[in-house]
């Protein structure tokens, strides 16, 4: 709270005169005097929640994505059961106990575990983003989505709890000849994608377990490959089996699809880390102010890379910055909420925000992101989102 | 990793002899070749998952408890789900857009917000744990109950977020006679606790959001007091009221209940910090060791005085300890997982953990927790859990 300006908390003194004059017209609810629900064995959300996941209608909706409602979201989680979905031939229906994982190729021995056998080994827990790295690519062009949801709705933050790849690789005895890894999932597509040795060897999880139960179905249940700070893509979702290979195995995925097309017209393959990134989450795009005064300016910053270091908040549309508050702890490789404090004037503001990460990376501006990359890609977009208010307190997307 | 023992990985070759022997039987499901589902809005977990609260045949079900299966969450997070409950008169079915809550007593401004205005306020999110004080009261005269999610389950841990209580206080304008607040609930029994003055103006948050979205009806929707590190109960759900008073209102929830009874026949009131306390939630009593061989010992620590700094493991009951692993990034007034390589020879064995918190604190065996508070108390029983490992590999309490 050190950060927070004293003038802004004065100016709170507005907000709360709105409180004191609603209190003399707003009446308390009726004293509650029946009992409530009993006690149950698997809790769900309000009746009075609304928050969902967002899908356009598709021709073949197993083959499409749904994004995470980041505006109505808190804190650094995402909700299991609002996590961003990405499939390529639907959500399988498997069957832990009859489900495994087999690890062949160019190995010593070859291995399959079961998923009981796996729980069984040491683990490890950790709290990392995922990002689909087709998100935000609505808006290489320009604003071209009206919501925060749609424009950067494919990232989620979890735990996860899993294995160690390296655990498994070792007992199965890499041989020398072995460069990468083709993992492959159990949907009916055989999602396949291609990690080097060296990363498979590093952080790389076979995990069960997401925010302290099992792995949701539409996030691999019951077994997925957890690649810390790659493309959503490479963390294949019900993996089935891991090949020990001496080259990439060039699957689909790798090749017609998640490469970056440049302005020359060659292809960028294997873009695995996600760079520093971060959006305004509240208030965005769909929101509306309702009067001026003060306002908290919140949202999520993000790098595959490592830990977020600084974020900055611009309302003149980057002509000035200022330093939002990070909410501790900032956890390497997951979301990191930030906070900043905005008394609106109530005239015309462009919101917008821009993170550092610890390798000194700084969240460009899309100007200079085409300027390198052009307009053709698909993914890896990070640029700095702009987030236009009216004089009205009407919030539209402001990547004009 | 690296605390790891070679000598326990070079074990894991046995385990992993199991996996190649299984290999040549085990059969990889058959190749996936139909779509799976599609994209939705709100997922919800995997048919095949079976993990839920514990609770007994009530008399009255919407006042008792409900359990979380402690031996079936991985990580330091509990799914919303399966988050332990305590209701004294059931979950009240609240609609936010008509709860308000109401700060008054000794305040020269009273004030009345409705959940809209609070989110507007500047927020703070914060994993903690929560504890029921009543968590372990079935085991103050030896081992009463078979399983961890019984005798352990009262304990969750969430993020939550909300205002810091202080801003709304400091709002109000708190009159210096002010030394406690009374807090109190929107269900039936309108549960209220009070709560010293100094500790308001700390660290207690209005909180609103759970794990990434609303709070859950179960643990207080929309509104929750959250008190870092103090009991339970004073954690008071769906919030309605904040009254400022110059002494403790003694409700019922601090005087008939939640005090500690003590060998002299008197009872000590306002035990508010929850000592530090650890358990081991696998292996753990109901569980069948197959074998002899490795086995990954995990469990929880936890302390309402801040962060857990070392958890120590014992098989042989407490005669010889080693020191386990915790999972970074170790949080204040957080759950922290911790872990531990044994290899179980096949004989007899009583598994026990043992942890130290910040302040220096260590977690006292159950002789060492009776001889001071006697074995009339229900509630902060903090003693170290012990679970029996029999020749068979059957495991049962070892509270002897």
């Amino acid at each position: 709270m050190a950060a927070r300006s004293r003038r802004w908390f004065l100016g709170l003194a507005s907000t709360i005169g709105y409180a004191i004059a609603a209190c003399r017209s707003k009446t308390p609810p009726p004293e509650p005097s029946a009992l409530g629900a009993p006690v149950g064995p698997y809790g769900s959300r309000s009746r009075f929640e609304r928050a969902v996941r967002f899908f356009s209608r598709a021709a073949v909706p197993e083959e499409t994505s749904s994004k995470t409602p980041l505006h109505e979201t808190f804190g650094m989680l995402t909700p299991s059961s609002l996590h961003f979905e990405r499939h390529h031939s639907g959500v399988p229906d498997l069957d832990p106990a009859a489900h495994t994982l087999t690890i062949h190729g160019l190995v010593d021995r070859p291995l399959v575990f079961s998923v009981d056998e796996l729980k069984r080994l040491p683990s490890v827990s950790r709290l990392l983003f995922l990002e689909c790295s087709g998100n935000g690519n609505t808006e290489w062009k320009g604003g071209a989505e009206p919501t925060v949801q749609r424009t950067h709705g494919l990232t989620s933050c979890s735990e996860w709890t899993g294995v160690p790849l390296s655990t498994l690789l070792n007992e199965a005895r890499v041989q020398p000849a072995a460069k990468w890894i083709l993992a492959e999932g159990g949907d009916a597509c055989r999602l396949g994608r291609s990690v080097p040795l060296a990363k498979a060897m590093d952080d790389v999880l076979v995990a069960y377990g997401q925010n302290g139960e099992s792995i949701r179905p539409e996030q691999g249940y019951p077994l997925r490959l957890i690649v810390p700070g790659w493309e959503g893509n490479v963390n294949v979702k019900w993996l089935r089996r891991i090949k020990l290979l001496d080259q990439p195995a060039m699957t689909r995925w790798e090749t017609s699809k998640y490469t970056d097309l440049l302005t020359d017209g060659t292809a960028r393959q294997f873009t695995f880390e996600m760079d520093a990134k971060s959006v305004i989450t509240r208030p965005s795009g769909g929101d509306a102010l309702p009067a001026p005064g003060p306002y908290e300016v919140t949202g999520l910053a993000w790098s595959g890379r490592g830990k977020i270091t600084r974020v900055e908040i611009s309302a003149d549309g980057g002509r000035t910055w200022s330093d939002a508050e990070l909410q501790l702890p900032v956890l390497p490789i997951a979301h990191t909420r930030f906070r900043w404090n905005w008394t609106w004037s109530g005239g015309e503001a462009t919101l917008a925000s821009r993170c550092t990460d610890e390798t000194g990376y700084v969240q460009p501006s899309r100007q200079a992101l085409t300027a390198v990359r052009g307009v053709n890609s698909n993914y890896h977009n990070n640029a700095i989102q702009n987030w236009k208010v009216a004089a009205n307190g009407t919030i539209t997307n402001g990547n004009a």
